[in-house]
């Protein structure tokens, strides 16, 4: 049997080396030498990868490596042309795995990365290679098709959800007018945003108005209903997706400033949405707002994680293995939710094809645009997620993580 | 034996109310019934108060409070005039604690907060009451004078600097150059960006720049560090303090664009320093920037606290109740360092008039501004500072907090 090769790739999360560990662990257990490439993608098409059984040693290594933030192996934003348009780049893939004698290949990623799993699958089928290629989902936007939810994305909730706890405790404290506005990342999903709305407990008031770029945002009529609510109380908190959108397309951050850039998927990079906000709503209130930008804190908090998520992480990188020893290629690792309470998920593998590039989006029936709130549906989706704890390992007072020698 | 009153004041911390249980603990455990302001001074003055007792019923409340974010009891920036100028509001304060019995009064704060102290002490002095008054001290910018450190900024240390080191492996994980500015709280002093400098050990390179408000910072100079430094490195993560100000005395954020507010201290409200060195950057690099504005959640960030500063914290509060029922009075509780390597403080009270008021900043000789460096010196001065972990006490999922019934 041939030699694994797996690659992280896209935006990391808290969790994306859980995955990267389950399939390292997997595939020694079944005496597979693992090679990891470095820098996804990009890395592999300059030979740079490495032996990770060099490299994770002990069993604490393991653990350190599950609980390391972002891409132990690095990451990459390269989306692979068509094979029409050039199938250099594939024989050039091909050769380096054929050199390392790789036979199975798991890529570790959101849809755009399942679109590289796809086409490499597709350019080897046809070609007759006898390599198998398998995506096992990350992505803290949990905008991946078919699977229940995505790996990461239960840690960014329960980071979210707890940072927003203290935020209202925090923005509440002054017997004063004041409106504070969270921004959540989230370009065309908002199901970050989501995890505002489970902030909401006995404990807790929750946020007061949540919008989703699901649906148009209309800046008038957010005005009114803030001034409204201002009337009955006077710390207000609003947790707003970056990427809301008013009824022409355009994204909040941009009608102010021309502050736009593209990735190389042709994403453009948003910031500054609810700076905006929080000059307009000053502008028409008077009153102290405040914009606070969660960032890339949402996607890299390991020290504040979800056991659940963390778990399944793990498994799903195991499963992976699995179903490529089982014969599987060109299959994404996906979690079918068969019960919520109690909670319980099924790992299947599913074509690529369908999850590649495609965007899922929160089901336009659980959210309330006019009154700025989200359903009970979204709530009990997210609360699983979130639950159980793996605190970080400590030494001298700070997380210890895993660092990869290249 | 009168009663107690204690206030919080100012900035929340994420210990702050670690202090609250302090003062309540030991009032209670000396049978004293034991006031709290709601609001601080500001709601005192509107007879806004609760019986704590009342409030904090259980062993699991004490530790909940313990644990709990932002001022439990609210909060209030409230700067009492000069007793010329206005007797009135004295006479006022003095007759509703006489009402309620209240001859020992803390207060929870800041430098800002310890002129409150101070002047109702010198007013209770020269009017002959018998009203003790003390200080509990509390900041996380850590500038408070003769004090070795203050209850809160160790919690918010640990917090900045597990979060650097996640953005560190967050912003290092692309093979494309790009900078990354980290923007800490600290109008006039460094003491929390410091904390950046920590994050430099076995499994993490640190950042790879820091700047501080205490010395003039050169943006030509700047970027011409950041040019050569990108010659051997790719990806930068630079940690500048929000208030750091040209030679003319500009802050760095007011350079681009004017978006200052003066709050009723007349401190400048700075935020987008980061941005507009990002912003700089990119147009003299080329390159990738982003700014990250670790904002508010430094000073409520209660998931992830520092377990010598929340036990710091407590005793502060309950040596502030000893050392009244010592017949203390217009004292602040200082900590003294008396050992580095073991740790170890010890408390005492020290007059308000040394205190109130005045911003101690990081020393001159500890900040290489030519390098942007700090020296080992801060490093070993923080450390001891951030030592241990004090975890929440979680609910289905989320940290519980304790809410004030008002």
């Amino acid at each position: 049997m041939g030699n694994i090769i797996v690659g992280q790739s896209g935006g990391p999360t808290a969790v994306i080396n859980a995955s990267l560990a389950g399939v390292f662990k997997c595939g020694k257990g079944n005496n597979l030498k693992v090679y990891g490439m470095v820098n996804g993608i990009q890395g592999l098409l300059e030979e740079k990868y490495v032996e990770l059984n060099q490299e994770i040693k002990t069993d604490l290594d393991l653990e350190l490596l599950k609980r390391t933030p972002s891409a132990y192996l690095g990451s990459c934003r390269f989306k692979l042309p068509n094979m029409e348009e050039d199938t250099e780049i594939y024989e050039k893939i091909f050769s380096i795995l054929d050199k390392i004698n790789v036979d199975k290949f798991f890529y570790i990623g959101g849809n755009d990365s399942m679109d590289t799993i796809k086409k490499l699958h597709t350019y080897g089928s046809a070609k007759n290679k006898k390599i198998q290629f398998i995506g096992v989902p990350k992505t803290i936007d949990n905008d991946l098709a078919v699977t229940d939810h995505t790996p990461g994305f239960g840690s960014a909730c329960k980071y979210i959800a707890t940072t927003i706890k203290e935020i209202i405790k925090d923005a509440t404290v002054y017997d004063a007018k004041n409106v504070t506005i969270i921004e959540i990342m989230g370009r065309n999903a908002g199901w970050l945003t989501g995890a505002a709305a489970i902030t909401k407990s006995e404990d807790c008031n929750g946020v007061d108005l949540i919008y989703l770029p699901e649906v148009v945002f209309d800046i008038e009529k957010f005005v009114k209903k803030v001034k409204k609510l201002q009337k009955n109380k006077k710390s207000l908190v609003i947790a707003i997706s970056e990427g809301i959108k008013n009824k022409n397309g355009i994204n909040i951050c941009e009608i102010e400033e021309e502050n736009t850039v593209l990735d190389c998927f042709g994403h453009k990079s948003l910031s500054g949405t609810a700076n905006n906000l929080s000059k307009i709503l000053h502008r028409n209130l008077g009153c102290k707002t405040r914009a606070i930008e969660l960032n890339t804190t949402q996607r890299c908090a390991s020290h504040f994680i979800s056991e659940v998520d963390i778990n399944e992480s793990f498994l799903a990188g195991s499963y992976a293995v699995n179903i490529a020893l089982n014969g599987e290629t060109g299959k994404v690792v996906v979690f079918e939710r068969t019960s919520n309470r109690p909670y319980n998920i099924v790992m299947k593998a599913h074509n690529v094809y369908d999850i590649a590039n495609v965007e899922k989006k929160v089901p336009l029936e659980w959210i309330n645009s006019e009154e700025g709130t989200v359903s009970q549906e979204l709530v009990d989706y997210i609360k699983p997620l979130i639950q159980g704890e793996v605190y970080p390992i400590m030494v001298d007072g700070l997380p210890k993580h895993l660092k990869l020698n290249k």
